[in-house]
């Protein structure tokens, strides 16, 4: 491990830009609401609570006694029944924009001290996608645009976090679905934004188009559909103007996606998580005036992704064998993997790493998260313990 | 409402009746872990905290200075595995005795001042099971055996907690399962208990027989799947000196129906309920090595009972009605309907009771209780609301 000299937060500047009392300032410091990174990033200090009407995951950054603010993602709402959520909540506007929801992982990516950084949904640097971010955008976009921060989804199949082969994607992509201004977090407006992103050419999240209010519901379900039969996620629907808020809506077989995998890992699964998967199904075959055979094909799908997986845990763990979780990462620098795997150790990730394996140049490295909690569950289970 | 006089614990009796300091039964009523019942019952005071080793719902019976201990239903913890289960909980034994877990509600009953009282798992005494145990059972035992304490099951439609159509059950009968001593809660042996209910004519719940530990766990599969047909609940495995901890299990109908209410009230519904339910379907599914397409059938069940119940929820309120439940209680005495309903209300239930009607020499009275969370999230959801 590398020692980098630690940065003390210049409490009075950092009140003054925030616009609050030296001692408010020092009571989120202490309260750990503000909380610094770690390594060359102690300058960078994430928002571990929501405070000052800042949301969690933004991350101030000093620099000197200058500061700026990265805001966190915006949380977007969900909607249950398509049509009335369309209705209600863009009823002042005559069009709205459909975007694709990717299923990936959430980095905003920064310029700092002449190299792009990642910054994860809470806030962290992460190592791997900060090289990721380096080799896929130009920075010149970062140079010549240093008031915005770009956010955007990290897809593909050599995902740490999330990896999925669904998009016809080799390794990792990155796809802005947002530029927003520093500080304010002031988002483009949704052509602006695409056509800067274009310049640079950034890979963008697919626009499906702009639709009237009226036939918006309609178009969506269609456009649902579509993304459900090749097992991609769902959609934004935005406000072209990016005003209002937006809103999300997901295709039931990525709800049922979701169930596969947190069932396989039953025990450490969120009961809310479960939950509101299975929730939507239920709004989903309303709205959709689903007939009764459609209706059985919904409900023998629901319960093969519950079941399935869940099975298959419970014979691994029967068979001697214990319940893991298998990810890839692929970097052109060494230095990442160890880096990376002190980042997932600080993180109080239990992930063993293999030996890195050179592939065109790169270096690849397969990573195998036990999931403890699970496998020690079901092997009580065959043990005879009882459950509660 | 009537008015009784309240009646004072007798600390200093109470204290060494159950063997503790003065101070520390002071203590007890302070922080309300011992809380007085209602009206005439002020002298029963039910446990709403575990201590001194005591389980939550147990009742303290101060009669002058003399004390009595009823203690609580004793959780019997759940085999998610068969097999394993019967074999590492009952290695020291060569048999087991199955008998029948039905789908009611648990109440003790003890003789008080000349009449049966029931007491309900957290222990409020029920006016309508109180009638209702008045009714169905001997007061010989009572005053023949006044040391022990009947413990059983109320089964059958007109049931104001758990209304079940499945036993061929007229109205309500009451099941015994368990006879334990006051005060220490020692079970009888289950020959010796069922022999002594067989002698007042109690209604007992059905024993299946005793099993070698060895074929114990086919056994009991063919019973549970046949009790699954039925429609019925599932089985209590026990020891029958009754010196090893019981263990239940449950048909895989039985747990679709609870997680068909579940889902008709979803929002009110447990997280936990929910996923207790699921996962006992992956065990069992796994246990019993199903083929692909009894499987398949386990999958589509699981789901039909998890989204058929949501759906007509959601129906019903797009067509202006609310998600409610229905219960029906039949009484000889008019007065214990307004006991019924003032101890509803005293609960926190808001139920609304219809006008009684006279059947058979009995009145009947219709309750209604509407799922106000579940109505309100849903109507919420077609008036354009997003969900979070």
């Amino acid at each position: 491990m590398e020692h980098y000299p630690q940065t003390e937060l210049d409490v009075e500047s950092a009140a003054s830009f925030l616009d609050i009392s030296v001692q408010r300032m020092q009571e989120l410091m202490e309260r750990r609401v503000l909380v610094p990174n770690w390594n060359e990033y102690q300058h960078l200090f994430r928002f571990e609570h929501k405070a000052l009407q800042i949301d969690i995951g933004s991350v101030l950054v000093q620099k000197g006694n200058v500061f700026s603010l990265i805001r966190g993602f915006p949380k977007i709402k969900r909607a249950m029944l398509l049509g009335p959520a369309i209705k209600h909540n863009f009823s002042d506007i005559p069009r709205v924009a459909v975007e694709e929801k990717m299923n990936g992982y959430n980095v905003r990516v920064i310029l700092l001290d002449g190299k792009l950084v990642a910054l994860t949904r809470s806030g962290h640097v992460c190592p791997y996608s900060s090289e990721k971010a380096n080799d896929l955008l130009d920075h010149d976009f970062f140079t010549e645009n240093p008031q915005f921060v770009v956010y955007g989804e990290m897809v593909g199949p050599d995902n740490p976090y999330v990896p999925k082969k669904i998009y016809d994607i080799g390794s990792l992509e990155f796809f802005v679905f947002d530029i927003r201004q520093k500080n304010t977090g002031l988002p483009l407006p949704l052509h602006e934004r695409r056509s800067l992103a274009e310049k640079y050419s950034f890979r963008q999240v697919r626009l499906f188009g702009e639709f009237d209010i009226q036939e918006a519901p309609d178009v969506v379900r269609h456009i649902i559909q579509d993304i459900g039969r090749k097992g991609h996620e769902g959609v934004v629907i935005k406000d072209p103007k990016m005003v209002l808020q937006p809103i999300k809506y997901t295709a039931s077989q990525s709800n049922c996606s979701d169930l596969q995998h947190a069932m396989k890992v039953y025990n450490e699964s969120g009961r809310d998580f479960i939950f509101s998967r299975i929730v939507r199904e239920g709004f989903q075959s309303v709205e959709w005036d689903e007939n009764e055979e459609d209706f059985r094909k919904r409900c023998l799908q629901l319960g093969e992704s519950i079941l399935r997986p869940m099975k298959e845990s419970i014979i691994k763990v029967r068979e001697g064998e214990r319940v893991a979780e298998e990810f890839t990462i692929r970097v052109k620098d060494r230095a990442t993997i160890s880096r990376f795997e002190e980042y997932m150790r600080r993180l109080g990730m239990d992930v063993m790493f293999s030996e890195p394996k050179i592939e065109d140049n790169e270096y690849v490295v397969h990573m195998t998260k036990i999931n403890k909690s699970t496998s020690d569950k079901t092997l009580a289970m065959w043990e005879g313990q009882l459950w509660s």
